[in-house]
């Protein structure tokens, strides 16, 4: 299948998730702790994971699924098409200011990168990237993003990365004109891509920078880990994300 | 007159500065720094202020006043009735994202607060209050802001005091379930007033609490500084705006 048809169909999909996830709004939300206390889940990001999972299985039964919730496949290795969602990404915005969230979804062939998707529900605002077809912010084509330093910019930073100085990055972030911290990954990358901040850091999971490695390859972006290990989509990793200016000035340990 | 008919013009005022800044952002700014590289001002900010002070000469010739720009007057005094301008809050989002920023407008009457408008203008927002009125976002009124604890919620701190643990704030941060920068003291108060943060800390000037401080007294909610002095609107001061219950933690120093 062409990409264009396949960013048509997963279009489709994500724009009824996010009117099930506007319904979901109105009515009280089921949370619970995961790994600590701000790390939420609701029954919102279970019943959106199953939502994707069963189009993805009803459409391409072939393929593997990871996803944030795991109610997909125990994905070991990137051969064929994996598919990587994550439902609500900024979980604790959804639950306690319900704005600032995405839904993601990216797509990957044999490890390579082909469609990645971030959705900002609140503010209708979909940035999508594809290895054949380039990168939208909804209709409009972004063709280029200005490589710009840090000195003239915004750094989005993860809260314990900046106050503990991991990898040195308190000074980087020093050098920016300001600090940003908006606590969801996809709005993040976005901003990234719009222009609006140089560089975003963070710990992330292979959900979280799924669709934006894609965007992020299509655009000349730099995504890259801060401890040297690869971004093979398989653990947590400390990354930055950034404009290729920025990029020079890492060492990675 | 009534405040019901001051708060139909000033909005007016303000819808119609909206829209000459949205025109203003498809044109490329004119950009100087004020204290240093981080603190900005554009055309836009002035010629917004001058805006601001044309309407309110025409209408209230004997009233006094402060702008941030400082293109009203030198107010020593808060008798009879000033008003307190901020044209663009949020400048270096402005320029940077064309987003995230804020015109506010507040009205005192011997000190008293009357009077608060904050707009943020790209996602049409306005957090209004009156001190007959009530407070209304956009048509909807706030009753009341849910009294809860910074464990069970979000903090917006400025980075500065975040970093340096001015006032013991980094202590009381880690408290919340995460931490949230955003660059705008007009979108910070709002969230806390959506309830969506428990809590903004940071240094400000008059023009970036004055419609804060008449909004969160109509609602019962808490602003103080961090060192002692009074909120009289003459200085630049470490300020907390927070629900009752966060406010019974801090030991003003």
């Amino acid at each position: 299948m062409v990409q264009r048809e396949m960013v048509e169909e997963i279009k489709g999909w994500i724009y009824e998730a996010s009117e099930v996830i506007k319904a979901k709004l109105a009515m009280p939300l089921e949370v619970a702790e995961k790994e600590n206390r701000s790390d939420l889940v609701t029954n919102v990001d279970q019943e959106i994971e199953a939502f994707f999972i069963k189009k993805i299985r009803d459409n391409y039964p072939n393929d593997q699924i990871l996803g944030e919730e795991g109610l997909g496949d125990q994905v070991t290795d990137f051969k064929n098409r994996v598919w990587v969602i994550d439902p609500i990404d900024g979980t604790l915005n959804f639950i306690k200011q319900q704005e600032n969230f995405c839904t993601m979804l990216a797509v990957y062939e044999d490890g390579v990168g082909q469609l990645g998707f971030i959705y900002e529900i609140m503010t209708d605002e979909l940035l999508w990237g594809s290895k054949e077809l380039g990168v939208y912010l909804n209709e409009k084509e972004i063709i280029e993003v200005p490589n710009k330093p840090l000195e003239e910019g915004l750094i989005n930073i993860n809260t314990s990365i900046f106050l503990n100085n991991h990898f040195g990055m308190q000074e980087l972030a020093m050098e920016a004109l300001a600090v940003r911290m908006l606590g969801c990954a996809g709005i993040a990358f976005k901003e990234v891509v719009k222009g609006h901040h140089q560089a975003y850091v963070s710990y992330l999971q292979p959900w979280d920078y799924a669709p934006a490695k894609v965007i992020f390859e299509c655009l000349g972006l730099s995504l890259q880990t801060l401890n040297g290990e690869s971004l093979d989509l398989t653990k947590k990793v400390p990354i930055i994300g950034s404009t290729p200016i920025v990029a020079e000035k890492i060492t990675v340990k």
